[in-house]
């Protein structure tokens, strides 16, 4: 069986000046991953036709599947089609189905169908259409010398519906394709390098086809092992027995051991255990709210939160004491710990997260500089509440904050539960 | 003067199996178009060392500055600097500089320097050092045959701190570059292939050196045009003509003429008028609050906010009447209105946000079907609610929720001033 690799071609001057952030090949690239086909490349270049053609003739060499994405929307500058026609020697037909597809989403929202809007419908000659089922711009499968070509919209939610529904499958009957293992640890607290130091040994010794890749974000790291193999069992027992290996290395810091974030674990923790958490922000605005809540089903384990960011509403909503403010300021262990405290009887919940910070760039004085914060979780028998540093820019600070806040919560709802 | 083309090299298995998304490259993207030098080109490689020596020897052919990131971690799997040794035939040497700055990081956090912390001091002989004043990883200048080589760590806090400070001005003292003007003007809640018909005599009639973009997010679509050419002051006269004329086609959308996010232009109008806005949200779960407190400076235009995502919130904290969800349910123009009133009352603020919906994946109902929201903003005279519909996924609902939201509140502002 012989390795598959791919490339990605993003079309679109927006990638190149960067007004837009490409995740799509992100996306990608994991659900290639999960298969065993491997993106070996990813170019992205402007809306001009040479580049496309000689990016393709190029990727051709070193690439049996070759992803296009972007340039197939309905705004004037596209150049895509036309483009792949030149390549393929094919002509720009009117596909029926797609036009009655294109049609449907019109008379759905009840808008006008412009020329522009039917000329979406007109696909080269060669190729098969895949079904766009979230858009009017339909995907497109070519072959040509044992080279798979793939061209689909750059709009991302209509990206993913093609590669899930029409490409993966197509892919999984075209090739033999390896087994796949993945399994990560997920460790808090402790930085990569230094995890780097302590796994030297374990890494080391690992065989060929096991690979080990530090991931950190926002104070996790998580250490995930991929295998490669034809044998899948045995591969799962190979990949379990080194994982178990790994674990013994870094439990001091181990948080978890499926991948997931560190939001996830929180709220797969309190679903376990049918609790509920309400959060008290300051600092973070309501961004430790957006996370609880942004895990479908979260109405299971988040009540609510007070966003108290003028002292205020510290005060009058959260019961904090106006001499304690007065004594110790807003961004103290003892306002934290009354914020703490007061969402917990408010909401009538089972833990609390309070967050009170200078993130910066102004805000800050010689006692409390920029990046101070001061983190407290809760629970009726008692309360954790810690003073920590973030130091980079305002989003990076409320972001690191509200991870650290949410492995406290973590620590003091596993305590418990000892 | 030549156009002077710039080429970006990423390298990392993790973005390429799609653990990471780049953001690196929209940044240096933005930097260097604003600048007047284009990446023509972005190409995400592995950690391979042929790979990374064949990109960067093909880029040469076409780019006249090669910007590489990523590769520089104190991880064991780095392979850069050897890469860049045998592409320069140069060999690593200790820079004594950076191994004081390195030392003096670990003292500060009072770590201790291990070995391989130490070799990070080591780089290409031939190379000039940039500080990198935020990390341990130096910035490495190259250059050959008329082309500058630029190596950055991949962490984007420390390659952000290096284009901005060391790479651009270096870059305007090496090249002669051309002037560029970007005008930007915002519209809301109409869409791209709209407006691009009703724009198509205009961008017909624009001269060469004049390009129109649509950048559409979240319900805005920015239209930027773009103007390059010699003479700063010719150029600006000609693109303010042009951009009065762009304003004038769809004057009916327009939000704003400068670039910036819709939050942004609501933050600047309450900032210019001294006022204040507070939020109630159900379905978008503190996204609001987060949005409007990501701003610097927030606490002078953000009181405050609830986070009411339990209906027994709702009552209890923003007297939202019993009886009104029990007739209307929570998802209502009624809940909405009452939420809206609560928080603004209780938050003694000039504006209130309100929202409540069904986000998704689950919760849905044949009267009220996932993608289903009300929003409501309110000052002391009146209330506006409205329905939308969204409908993507659930992340993408939540920030299109908070997209409408805001602009709804700006509706408002600048109703109340006319």
């Amino acid at each position: 069986m012989d390795e598959v690799n791919a490339s990605i071609i993003t079309i679109g001057d927006e990638l190149l000046i960067g007004q837009t952030v490409d995740t799509n090949s992100a996306f990608i690239g994991q659900e290639f991953n999960k298969i065993g086909i491997w993106v070996k490349r990813r170019i992205a270049i402007g809306d001009v036709k040479e580049d496309i053609l000689s990016t393709m003739e190029d990727q051709s060499k070193v690439a049996q599947v070759i992803i296009i994405t972007g340039g197939l929307g309905p705004t004037a500058d596209d150049i895509t089609k036309p483009a792949l026609c030149e390549y393929f020697g094919a002509t720009l037909i009117l596909d029926k189905k797609v036009e009655a597809h294109v049609a449907s989403i019109f008379a759905k929202f009840n808008r006008q169908m412009t020329e522009r809007n039917v000329k979406q419908a007109e696909v080269p000659g060669n190729c098969t259409v895949l079904h766009n089922a979230r858009g009017t711009a339909p995907g497109m499968w070519f072959e040509k010398e044992g080279v798979v070509y793939i061209s689909l919209p750059g709009v991302p939610v209509e990206m993913m519906g093609l590669i899930e529904n029409e490409v993966v499958p197509k892919l999984k009957e075209k090739f033999v394709l390896p087994q796949i293992i993945h399994r990560t640890a997920l460790t808090f607290g402790y930085p990569e390098s230094g995890l780097a130091d302590i796994l030297l040994p374990f890494e080391t010794g690992l065989p060929q086809h096991i690979k080990l890749a530090y991931l950190p974000n926002y104070r996790m790291v998580k250490l995930r092992l991929t295998g490669k193999g034809n044998d899948r069992q045995k591969l799962e027992q190979e990949i379990e027995g080194q994982f178990e290996g790994l674990k013994k290395y870094v439990a001091e810091w181990l948080v978890g051991d499926k991948d997931v974030s560190i939001v996830e674990l929180v709220g797969n923790l309190l679903d376990e255990r049918k609790q509920v958490v309400a959060t008290a922000e300051s600092c973070t605005g309501g961004y430790i709210a957006h996370l609880l809540t942004s895990r479908p089903g979260s109405s299971r384990t988040f009540k609510g939160g007070v966003v108290s960011y003028a002292n205020e509403v510290k005060e009058a909503t959260l019961h904090v004491q106006h001499k304690t403010i007065a004594a110790h300021g807003a961004v103290s262990k003892e306002t934290v710990t009354e914020m703490a405290n007061g969402i917990l009887k408010m909401m009538k919940v089972d833990y609390a997260i309070a967050t009170s910070g200078v993130m910066g760039p102004d805000g800050g004085t010689e006692a409390k500089p920029v990046g101070t914060v001061w983190i407290a979780v809760a629970n009726k028998n008692k309360t954790v509440a810690r003073r920590h540093f973030v130091n980079t820019d305002r989003k990076r600070n409320i972001e690191v904050t509200a991870s650290i806040a949410l492995n406290m919560l973590r620590q003091m709802i596993v305590a418990e539960n000892e």
